[in-house]
């Protein structure tokens, strides 16, 4: 087959995004719904979803190849795909996508069977991606994909040896939206971003202590007023992340690729610098990259 | 004044116990109502609570003095009590009490003024009435207070020297509740207690991993069938006893007492046996005790 195009499909939890490839892996064109694999269920809901924002593109490419990623291969989405063990690079996870028909196919996720399992869907996607992009990362590196969960993989010679999951996008949301410390802080979205209390909170968090203990400085610096109301999400943020990195970055570390949304990527850039780390390198979302990858792997299009 | 009666009011964010007190103390009789502080706005309200649940025993007992703790006292109850500086003993509470009138009076809370602040409100009472109970923890020893906000109290020479806030309790409801773990739990309160899985999650926080990381077991111990559905929330109750345990328990402790709920106090001592702790003292709501015997100090009865 030499189709001249491919549809990539981003498609995660909470939003389904999808992308025109087209000769050389060129992105054409971009659109994004709000059908995440979170809020479809059975199969008839997916190819509703797929067909109100792609139904166009494959009426105008009838031989066009559709690669997905993300929580649509999950037990609970469209159809289950499988985890590839790592350590794993791009030929292993082409070698096991799941075939959902003749035009569509899914990525495997990556497990680390470590003494805590740890999962990945998606990540291993825009990993591939990050790679084709910048291939000086395969030799040694630490790709970083901040988010609800925040991934941390190690890559060797062009493999994904291990990863870990940190669940502080999550934590930070939870304890936003629903926790006592919410009681002192603005609405959601009302404040300015304040980098000091961003700053503070990341320093507090290099002191290692507990982070079950910390986060109720966020309630009391709001109380003794050392804290406007309006810094105390940027505090709890900086809290969160520095924890993360604390933990992370124990040991000698290769170069740090921060991998994703870019105001999100920011924050973690300047939190590693606190840490004293270099300066890390900036990708934007590489799923399109390693999708298109993938599909020359597989020889899809 | 030699009236033989107390009304102690244990009065929290979520709950109004109250406690007919007779000579030397004893319990004579105990109510309680939802009419916690965070539900109450205005001292109206806060009069209408109290009526709703004491009212008769006002009536019998026309010269009697109500005394209460907890959050009642707080800057959204009924009126704001002072906090007193650590180290305080008993002497020190009962100085700074707020009378709110010729009947009622409101123990001050407790602050630690740490590099990071920390806070207490009801707590303080608890610690005054084990001490009451138990002299001889008067002269070294670390108080535990369990619960949606876990307090680590350390005593010495009868003062409260110092302490620290863990939000455990707080962030095993909103896992619970609200993440993503949640989806692999059965619904709430269904499930039967598994003792092996808390202890496994106390022995992953021993290991001394990042909680936001060790949190994301929960799912994926789930997914790979490592423990049941019904097992979940005790592994997650354990992950997080057990690091508020990793961290308090740094370095030399004295005798540790547990006070609060019993079931709650009982996970704490099997976490804390797996942390080669001697067998802690247990003790049951400790604040009647507390604020009785803050009565005498202030000659109230």
């Amino acid at each position: 087959m030499t189709a001249s195009r491919l549809i990539a499909l981003d498609w995660g939890s909470t939003r389904l995004r999808a992308f025109l490839l087209g000769d050389g892996g060129e992105v054409l064109q971009t659109r994004q719904s709000n059908d995440g694999a979170a809020t479809l269920k059975g199969a008839d809901q997916y190819a509703a979803a797929l067909a109100a924002l792609v139904g166009d593109w494959r009426a105008d490419h009838p031989e066009v190849q559709l690669l997905a990623c993300g929580m649509v291969g999950s037990q609970y989405g469209w159809r289950e795909a499988p985890y590839v063990r790592c350590p794993a690079d791009a030929a292993a996870l082409a070698g096991q996508v799941l075939k959902l028909d003749d035009s569509i196919s899914i990525i495997p996720g990556l497990v680390d069977d470590a003494a805590q399992p740890d999962v990945m869907r998606g990540e291993e996607t825009q990993i591939v991606g990050a790679l084709a992009l910048n291939p000086a990362l395969a030799d040694d590196a630490c790709l970083v994909l901040p988010g609800t969960h925040s991934k941390w993989a190690r890559v060797k010679a062009g493999r994904v040896t291990g990863f870990a999951t940190h669940m502080t996008g999550e934590l930070f949301a939870l304890l936003r939206q629903h926790s006592v410390l919410n009681r002192l802080m603005p609405a959601d979205g009302s404040s300015p971003a304040s980098p000091e209390a961003f700053l503070k909170g990341v320093d507090a968090a290099r002191e290692e202590g507990a982070l079950s203990h910390q986060l109720f400085a966020v309630r009391t610096l709001g109380l003794f007023k050392q804290l406007g109301p309006e810094q105390l999400p940027d505090y709890l943020s900086g809290l969160l992340i520095g924890h993360e990195l604390a933990h992370e970055l124990q040991g000698s570390q290769p170069r740090v690729a921060l991998i994703g949304d870019p105001a999100l990527c920011a924050r973690y850039a300047q939190a590693l610098a606190r840490f004293g780390q270099p300066e890390p390198l900036l990708l934007d979302n590489t799923a399109p990259a390693g999708l298109w990858a993938l599909a020359q792997t597989m020889n899809l299009n």
